[in-house]
């Protein structure tokens, strides 16, 4: 299978999935949310650590919208480390000496998992807008699939940041009993009216590129650079802080005294911002950023629980830390409360941490010292209680 | 002078400038802050009420980023009211039976005051990029010779919000002698990186769009609707509050009882802002929307005075009216506190409101009573003031 959406990449060659792959729903497909079937799929993941002889020690680890599954050590895709280098690795709160740790790429996605960039089997061409729409409770299906190939009944934690937290909160809903302790961090559970408006500002500058040709711009040979870029853009905003912009780029100028007065870069803000754009488009499909925003604004965890967000938690048995951080606008602390309070309603073990922090929403990925303290103090206390 | 960008409205023909126009800067031209120099040009402008014997009662309304000079009574443009009916007009805070209020279309706007959609008389061609880059001082510059022009020495009140109130500082600090009261609303005394971060999103939407071609379209005969568009959708995010948003869409479906799993607009708040995006283009011109954000985005009034924003208001004489609004993330009430700030440093009498609303920045827009009323009572008081 070949994923012309990493032609760009100076990292991989067309066709190159590094690392590892497993096939699953061949005998029985997945069924998502949105009716369709799909099967066989193509699962891409890394483990770190071993797997002790009881199972009992492994974490998955759920990466945001633009993630991968490289989230320790190298990432072939950057070039660079794996994008939770901070939390993983030895002497790291994720211990690879004592944890299993599993991270895959979700579906939809352009890492390697079967995503709209890959070759539809029925017809020999890229899916594009023939791929079906999936949900987060499709991807975690997905992930328990892999756990179950991993021959794994229950997962010490389920972690993740952002969508990955989604992912999190979605776990602790569908497959109660298979996870001791669940971590999400920066999330909600649903997405806010503002959330899917940005969204769909950025699905719209996708759309408007000439070069996205209703979706099928890798059987033309184009990529939507421009419109994708845009939409990076727009969406990075809201990863940050109003205060941490002003602290990092304020309304210094980019190379320059004085103003310009002209359209190039003046401000150095515009300039990160317009890197942000074109160095994005490099590494992600266009059309997985269609669905996977389309995912996250489809996450409506109560909506799927009859309404209440305590019956999504209804059969809950697991340990939660919920994180969130004071300077995410995107899901502010409210939204993390709110998943406390359904937590509290049915009475489940429940740590809540708000760290007060300038850096916005991105801070579940940055070098925040006190996160860090804080889930290796909650993972021990469960790894105790786990025996591990 | 014919203006191309006016060819879209259901409104206007090309060549149409419906209401006052007069032709400035003939003999002495506007220098510009860039250092281009300006003239003649057209100031496209309305009046409402009759100036008294003593030239005492004008009142200056300045508008925001895409508005016009038709505040009240009928647009030609729209169709539909003035953009602030709810403020002007009989028996409303600003009365035309008492006041002789004017408001002009801002320099490097497309509603009839020279701007990049005009043609250039040195090429016989529109401006387009070639147009010189403007700030919101040489926008009041321009409004200054306006006033010069209807013989008016010194205004009762200039008044405006968001980009209408950075007029309205401008003014304070530029002509100091020459203002009786001012009103900024729901505004900033400098653009912060993420204000200028959205515009720049915004900016390159458009540059984006092909039809753009580099400014040159009008020549070509194309529109860069779509990007404008989605400068448009970005741009109107910010103008509305998170709980407004969710308080007026929420998760709302559009059309339907369920998700349909694709990328039409499936939520209420995707079909409004696409309603919001290409409506716009057709009543805006791109390049005018390059200029003015780009304007806004230089605003820093205390950077140009010395790096002091109280140096800004050191000749003040005027008497102030602050407002801003709780839910106005995009120009929060801490900007206007910075202005009051600065205005107490000098002594200057300040009202200063922060109203509760959750309607967000747009909210000076809408009909907010508190607003009205506070407006009602500062202007009747200082009309008294003034023995108007």
């Amino acid at each position: 299978m070949i994923d012309p959406a990493f032609s760009a990449s100076k990292h991989l060659k067309p066709g190159e999935r590094p690392g590892l792959t497993v096939e699953l729903g061949a005998l029985h497909p997945l069924r998502l949310d949105g009716g369709a079937e799909l099967g066989p799929f193509t699962m891409a993941y890394q483990t770190y650590g071993t797997l002790n002889a009881a199972r009992s020690n492994a974490v998955l680890v759920c990466h945001a919208l633009t993630g991968d599954q490289f989230c320790a050590g190298d990432n072939p895709f950057t070039g660079k480390g794996g994008w939770w280098d901070k939390m993983i690795g030895p002497g790291k709160p994720l211990d690879p000496a004592r944890y299993f740790i599993i991270c895959s790429n979700v579906l939809g996605s352009c890492y390697g998992t079967t995503g709209p960039s890959d070759i539809n089997p029925a017809t020999g061409e890229p899916w594009g807008l023939t791929f079906p729409v999936i949900t987060i409770r499709d991807m975690v299906r997905a992930q328990a699939m892999l756990v179950d190939h991993l021959n794994i009944e229950t997962l010490f934690c389920v972690i993740g940041g952002s969508m990955g937290g989604m992912q999190v909160l979605e776990w602790a809903a569908t497959y109660p009993e298979r996870i001791f302790t669940a971590i999400p961090i920066a999330t909600t559970s649903k997405h806010s009216a503002q959330n899917i408006a940005f969204h769909e500002v950025g699905r719209q500058a996708v759309m408007a590129d000439p070069n996205w040709r209703g979706g099928a711009y890798l059987q033309e040979g184009v990529v939507p650079q421009a419109g994708l870029a845009v939409a990076r853009m727009a969406a990075h905003i809201t990863y940050m802080s109003e205060s941490g912009l002003t602290r990092r780029f304020g309304r210094s100028l980019q190379d320059r005294d004085a103003l310009a007065y002209g359209f190039d870069a003046e401000f150095q803000i515009e300039s990160y911002l317009r890197h942000q754009g074109t160095s994005f488009v490099d590494r992600f499909d266009a059309n997985s950023y269609l669905y996977i925003t389309r995912a996250m604004d489809y996450f409506d965890l109560a909506a799927d629980h009859g309404g209440l967000l305590a019956k999504a938690f209804a059969h809950s048995v697991a340990r939660y830390c919920v994180m969130s951080f004071t300077s995410d606008w995107l899901y502010p602390t409210s939204d993390s409360r709110a998943i406390v309070h359904a937590l509290n309603a049915v009475a489940a073990p429940v740590s809540f941490v708000e760290i007060d922090v300038d850096k916005g929403h991105d801070s579940f990925l940055l070098d925040v010292p006190e996160m860090f303290t804080i889930l290796r103090g909650f993972l021990e206390s469960a790894a105790r209680q786990r025996g591990l």
